[in-house]
């Protein structure tokens, strides 16, 4: 089971603005002739560049929105921490949860046995969700005995600069299987619509071609493709 | 039950700042002489004046650090939503959840028998958590079971312009009562040390001597003195 | 002699954007399903409702980006004390300033005698740096003797939330002329590409109905339109 | 000439504050007994270690204050570009300008010709200034004539994190000389204070052992010694 992820919005023409606004900064042109001559080959060329020397401000004038549904908020608590972000979040103040919900974790549904007893207990915290709720007990209460790994539904928006960071840690193989399953498709849709946006991106692996983590998890990716297909 | 705060550092003479970062936008002194002729009277009348005028960005030069026990991770999720914060908080990937450990919410704390099945499904739930782990299932997987209340453990640092804000926000009666418990006892803590930083602070009822919600809640806090020995 | 500013990009069906972020905070819809049924008056409607309960964070999915030229360096430097925005402003380090290209206030320009006076200390200046750079002195460190009235260009992006807090505090008649002049042009922008996101707003004499300013000005603005119009 | 910079302020005992706030992240220890066992020696190991992981969240939880004369205003302009710091600059709307006082750049210094022809050019825009303001132009007006280099003075605040990132973008030799001269005053009071919290730091020939520019400028430094020694 994972999330689902729509990309609902978006800068317009989005890589020529962020070409146009880097060009500003070295060029005597006027900020509003600036997509004057900029033709598909010189911006992809002028972003490769830009990446080259980490000149990255530039990326921030292009946004992506994304509806996030299926995350547990396990997962939706990690995000939240990127605070060069924009969060819309489903109240569980506001919102009564109905039905048994909860993401089970690949590691748990490869075990049968293990599945039928997260199975039963999230079912069974459910049904005290339920009884508290028909006690009285406000359902902003009542939530507290929900499992941790219950869905929740977001909308996000992130800049392209902020995205290329969230790839490098996020896309790891180190990092959590929930957020790089999130993040694996962001990427993919962010792709789709911009491509030069993200080219390269991702761990370090991918995006310089060495690692730079501590402890290296010794399986490399060998590009954003690979790293795109992968489902482990 | 409600969590514990300490403060664990903050910016020494913390006031004396702020009144001395404000008063060079206006002065043509040196930045470097800027604490001569600053007495406590002239500190008092000046952060009094900036506050008046909503000149707060003086108010950022001033940290405070706290330390945080016993907040559900519901809590937490709301609290990490402040993006002009700094957090460091106990991670359940690298961390065993030993014994049960739910925060009780008060309306549920009042009804024995809402208690009594709250307890037992927490304790459920925590044994199915430990079933899980002894299956050979990651921590970091198995904790998807764990209810949502689960306490955790925070290091948080805000500045007191991001202070007042969290005051006005977390300290209406609208707000969600746990994050409402923490902010009380955040600000009895701040005032002990900077009172003049926070001096009116709170709610728009306390600080601005009118309710500005949408549905006032029809019991606005006369003082801040009030507010901090309120317990509901 | 003032700025001109150009909207050159913005988020695509913004205010849908914002109304189904909103929504989707006390709804049971799904993140993906959220534009079904949100047709133009539930939108608006929606949108004064978030207003009105100062829920602003939804206004944060919506970005725009505009391109600025003739700026005074002076308004450059208030402008990006602005921290929750992004900026690509020309370099004087890398591009050779031409001809003389200083912004002249209405104060001066409104005197001939003034007037004079500042252009000739302007073309001196210029001429000064021309004859540092002639004497081999890197353009970086000759700019030193240029005006800071000197004309620069930037592309800023910002998003509504932010705008909206750009615009009370930059349209208020206490604020600086040529900043509150850049912001009468990104309303009047903004306004066409998305009115409901910025209805109302500005100053609290108009976005409140009441003014919030420690020493008010004694004229209020009527309406955002009789804002738009003014000239002084 | 060059700017004079004072460390006003600091989280008292910053270093054992991030070590403890990091310790959290994986130990069971409660938020408020953190400091047990936090010997010296484990302090700087610990934040050694989280320097290698790349785990720079920690060091949020310590800020530095610093008062800074005799700044140019070009020089300020990209400071403040910086977004993760707080400001507070003395204003040329409120404080009059006396004497000329602009900044001279070293290129400039060590020419008598350009010494002379800048300071006079430097002159004639102050007493232009100084006419203006005499003939009834508001001194927020006539500052537009003073020129770019006109020396202010700022309180700046910065957190251990972003210092760190100051330091590895503003002490390379890439960088302008007056902003490179401000990090390098501000690094040596900041070592004297809490060295484990920059230890290593600065540009990548120091911090990391290579250089990460597209354009090495071929004189790497040896060390943070040889780094604060410097006077190119």
């Amino acid at each position: 089971m994972s999330c689902e992820v729509k990309l609902i919005a978006a800068t317009a023409d989005a890589t020529r603005v962020v070409a146009a606004a880097a060009k500003l900064c070295y060029s005597a042109s006027r900020a509003s002739d600036l997509y004057d001559g900029l033709d598909a080959d010189k911006v992809k060329n002028f972003l490769r560049q830009l990446r080259s020397v980490g000149h990255m401000s530039p990326f921030e004038h292009a946004s992506f929105t994304f509806a996030i549904d299926g995350l547990s908020r396990v997962a939706s608590h990690q995000l939240v921490r990127h605070r060069i972000a924009s969060f819309s979040q489903q109240s569980q103040r506001y919102v009564t949860m109905g039905a048994p919900c909860a993401v089970v974790p690949d590691e748990i549904a490869k075990n049968p046995e293990a599945t039928a007893l997260f199975e039963r207990a999230a079912n069974e915290s459910h049904a005290a969700y339920e009884r508290l709720v028909a006690m009285g007990v406000p359902k902003e209460d009542a939530r507290f005995i929900l499992p941790h790994g219950w869905e929740t539904s977001l909308v996000m928006t992130m800049n392209a600069r902020e995205l290329n960071h969230f790839f490098a840690l996020r896309l790891c193989r180190r990092a959590q299987w929930e957020i790089r399953c999130l993040a694996r498709k962001m990427l993919a849709l962010v792709r789709e619509s911009s491509p030069e946006l993200f080219d390269p991106t991702g761990p370090s692996c991918v995006a310089e071609g060495r690692c730079r983590e501590a402890h290296p998890c010794g399986q490399p990716y060998e590009s954003v493709e690979a790293l795109l297909v992968s489902d482990d």
